[in-house]
């Protein structure tokens, strides 16, 4: 049993409570680990909450009583989540990044897990209040989005195929329509991927017409699943009318001018 | 600029050091942030080094010199990796678990961010001196691992597409076979993806024959790019010759016993 001095675990504390978001740690936890009183460890709390709520970090949330304790919630200020988004939208809007179809390169922003980890928290901060009991995507380009996110909620990711894969047992398949270039397409779920009366968050990189999303939807249906929200990190505008409605974007871009190969992007619903 | 008591100063130091592995802090930097001198900077340190190397946290090496400062490196202690190793072992060789064609389903382990991170922690460790530029998976199920290895190592991610897609620009593709059912695949990675001469990292979810992994070597020589390492998260022992040398895996499973149903799983090569 190690006795520790309030500096060394204050140390403890701060990474411990890092590690768990949304995970509600009794007191004694912290009094049994550190042979310390439950009222040392409360005024150890208060000093980590000062910091965590002062430097934007996230909430310290203290429920009192037998089935009490502490709970970590990640929270990005939307001050900060606007400062962030902003300078990756002026990355993106790099001409070299315009790609034939009117697509745009941004492999390499979403390849810096930095970057994801950041863009995670602020759909973590923008869906904390959803209570949503899965995470899920669409392979491939929003997996680490939807993992990032799902980190700090403390939440499973549930991943939706474009084909059903042998590594996965039965599935479930359904036929959708891509809505920008009209194709017919498949998405699967494993069988036993998600419980019945799932609450899901949906989370994707990019959206146009929203066809892959409202596919996700529709396969959710054969779940018997519930939809609590859905993120997109860039949404195209456009296009005149969305599949889907009630989402959120963190930057949206206009149609590439393909005269003078310019995109504008710029903030997205989640700053309006 | 704000004065922060040492108590402060060590919640956000460990918050700080805690997002930035491998990265070389200069000591000025918390100096002028807390407003404080440079010997209790160095006294936090102590502090804070103290505890994450008694706890298995990780490293703090403190250079001296002008162009010195402070860099915080993601280890996790071998016996603590094992006992991680072994309680997913017991998990994956629960029988419901053994799919048609001898797979295994892992998905939902895989879906656990916390499960996620340990193991990229766990390949963070076992290559941290290895001086890779980038960690490289193919899709799909390697995305998560590799995003939590280069996390750890604060590297970006480089991902190799089974096609040429769109939004990636012009592509190099190879053909290769995979080696357990022979097929003829194709494998693709963006020309701007990697940089020439870089090192690179590969990680992958799963190796029976290793025809995937020496697919990504031979793209990766068309990049003049070298491989520094090669980490699995499980391994099939039921092939008699690899396509692959020199990789760490962190788990073996034997092959499936038809009549019992039964399969092993055991730690990988890491541990022996």
């Amino acid at each position: 049993m190690k006795k520790l001095k309030r500096s060394a675990r204050l140390v403890e504390m701060t990474q411990y409570l890092l590690c768990r978001p949304h995970v509600l740690i009794p007191l004694t936890t912290f009094a049994d680990q550190y042979h310390s009183a439950k009222s040392s460890i409360s005024e150890d709390l208060a000093i980590v909450k000062e910091v965590f709520e002062g430097e934007g970090i996230g909430e310290l949330h203290t429920l009192a009583g037998a089935a009490g304790g502490v709970r970590f919630t990640p929270k990005a200020p939307k001050e900060t989540s606007l400062g962030f988004v902003r300078s990756l939208c002026e990355q993106l809007q790099q001409p070299e990044r315009i790609l034939p179809g009117s697509f745009l390169y941004m492999s390499d922003l979403l390849g810096q897990p930095s970057i994801v980890q950041e863009i995670g928290r602020t759909f973590a901060t923008a869906f904390a209040d959803q209570a949503a009991d899965v995470v899920m995507t669409v392979e491939t380009k929003g997996i680490p989005l939807a993992y990032a996110t799902a980190s700090f909620m403390n939440l499973p990711v549930v991943l939706v195929r474009r084909d059903a894969k042998v590594t996965e047992g039965s599935a479930v398949s359904i036929n959708y329509v891509s809505g920008f270039n009209k194709r017919i397409q498949t998405m699967s779920l494993a069988r036993r991927a998600l419980k019945e009366d799932a609450k899901v968050l949906i989370i994707d990189d990019f959206m146009r017409v929203g066809g892959t999303i409202r596919g996700m939807m529709d396969l959710l249906q054969e779940f018997k699943a519930t939809v609590t929200g859905i993120g997109v990190f860039v949404e195209s505008t456009e296009v005149e009318e969305r599949l889907v409605d009630n989402y959120i974007s963190l930057a949206r871009m206009t149609a590439v001018d393909p005269k003078t190969k310019r995109v504008d992007v710029y903030p997205g619903s989640y700053f309006d």
